[in-house]
């Protein structure tokens, strides 16, 4: 598939090493060309590889142009990331066009990764566990008594560290019966000694992002790690379900496994627990440049995983009310195995 | 126009005080749907208003019970914000549904603000203004010797005081030369007496964004008002015309006239001026739940401005290699005039 037209940031970016809000990105075999408006082609000149920068005001006449020119009948789009309005206005002129939906085929493309993307996800990775030490390095000198908004702002400013990265995705720190949402906003809940306090987290390290969650119990001491005492027999026999999910995940899955049998592998712990209910989403993601890609860990994902590939496995349980637990870890396969990064 | 579906964020928001990044909203005459999944029901059901929410773990085959249910044929929808394949989706199991394309018909609706839309916009405006004062109080006492990307984070942290307020969008902080690219992002260059300092930055109060521009000169003294005083004559000459560009589109600009003669009001100063080539982009845009909304002030809008409408005025001259100047300010329409808000 060597004639294709993208759209979406990440994925311009992976073929020519730039992208920006308003750029096309269109192969024909071994021509490639970035389109984009004049704000930006001096920045674009810069730093695409591999593919001729084109400055031009309406960006899609400029890319019907380049098919005409090229004769080209069949081009592959991809239908999740074109609005109706934009496909409708790239076929408009040109009638005889076959656009070819092929849903993904940019993260199919992205999902095996090089070694020098392996390279960036790790060193986003350590970096991120980093913000994490120094995360729990203040809360335990200073975040009892801090509402969940503020403490959200302090990780915030931790993980970008003074605006060097940029943030994966907006992080979730969450206390108490707050962590029962998976995707809990932060509110003005105080954190109290005797809380469990989740969070949810990651940077940017040139373009590819990171992702991490924890929980732990705020007592008289406050460790970010994963050996964790909460006064509640109830929460710690949970934690300690998720945990052994976690590590059940890591140290059985095996390359040649499908996205499903890894997720089978932490839920059937937590099904076993007698927890299984409490367990509302799937095992884990892809980690790419998009915080969320191929290959999914989850019951449906038939895609098969191999060595290369980088993802999470983030197990959890909530209790409505009362609790939520998660542990989450990016992992690489290397010679048939998960390895933590 | 009463049987419709959203999906954009904001504009979902609009019909019922809530969203997040799952939902639909489906409007059938009187009766009203937020459709999210497992993840949101709680909150939704505590902000919705004037909907019913409706738990799904597909968003889409919920909608296509609601419109089997209801035997609806026809239904408007924005081809903008509706990727191929989730358009496709809607229509797969319902050939006989008349999906009809509005462009943009949630932007024609929230273009007149309600008194209370305006009221959350001045005070996002006021909150705006407060944060370039601090900004400029920074500057002043320690912003000599600073990066754009050291000067862009304190303007991030300023604008969002301790994470209370979201950013509207990526602020931009550009010294010199790099204030020539309308869109700059922030580099390594360090700021120096004697240089153009420009920032374009706002922030959200309750989802509605602020806007606003600063062009100044780091002298001895560095203010972040209109009055500025540049050692190089071209870049005070410069700097006069687009002030008297602001000026005069505010000043001259009445409810009834087009975009396009609004544009036109600021354009026409910077081309007696001589430097009509160097103002490269349009006067304004409306401000709203989005930062970029109707109506547009530009060469092409034909919309009719009206009282009740709020929108940039935002002129700008860029000399590539040398400096870029720009001043904005948000306005109201209200007795027929712009009022700066």
């Amino acid at each position: 598939m060597r004639r294709y037209i993208l759209r979406d940031e990440n994925a311009v970016y992976y073929e020519c090493g730039y992208s920006n809000d308003n750029a096309l990105f269109l192969r024909l075999e071994d021509a490639a060309w970035l389109v984009t408006d004049s704000r930006y082609t001096t920045e674009a000149k810069e730093a695409v590889h591999g593919a001729e920068v084109v400055e031009a005001s309406d960006l899609i006449k400029a890319v019907r142009g380049l098919l005409r020119t090229h004769r080209v009948r069949k081009l592959v789009y991809d239908p999740k990331e074109w609005p109706v309005e934009a496909l409708e206005a790239l076929h408009s002129k040109l009638p005889r066009l076959f656009l070819r939906p092929d849903p993904a085929f940019s993260h199919r493309k992205r999902m095996l990764k090089s070694p020098e993307e392996i390279a960036l996800l790790a060193r986003a990775a350590e970096l991120g566990r980093e913000a994490f030490r120094a995360f729990g390095a203040y809360v335990a000198r200073e975040g009892v008594g801090l509402s969940e908004k503020r403490l959200h702002f302090v990780a915030e400013g931790i993980l970008r560290r003074e605006g060097a990265y940029a943030l994966s995705f907006d992080p979730i720190v969450a206390v108490g019966a707050n962590a029962a949402k998976p995707h809990a906003l932060p509110t003005e809940r105080v954190l109290r000694r005797g809380d469990l306090l989740l969070l949810d987290a990651g940077l940017k390290y040139r373009r590819y992002c990171s992702d991490r969650t924890r929980t732990v119990y705020v007592g008289d001491e406050i460790r970010f790690g994963e050996d964790q005492r909460f006064a509640s027999p109830r929460i710690q026999q949970a934690y300690d379900l998720v945990r052994k999910a976690h590590d059940t995940a890591i140290g059985k899955a095996r390359a040649g496994m499908t996205g499903a049998q890894i997720d089978a592998l932490a839920r059937e712990v937590i099904e076993k627990g007698g927890m299984g209910e409490a367990f509302v989403h799937s095992t884990g993601h892809g980690v790419g440049l998009d915080i969320h890609e191929m290959p999914y860990i989850s019951k449906k994902s038939q895609t098969v995983v191999e060595d290369g590939m980088v993802f999470t496995i983030e197990p959890g349980i909530y209790i409505p009310g009362e609790f939520g637990i998660r542990i989450e870890d990016m992992v690489v396969m290397r010679n048939g195995r998960p390895e933590i990064l």
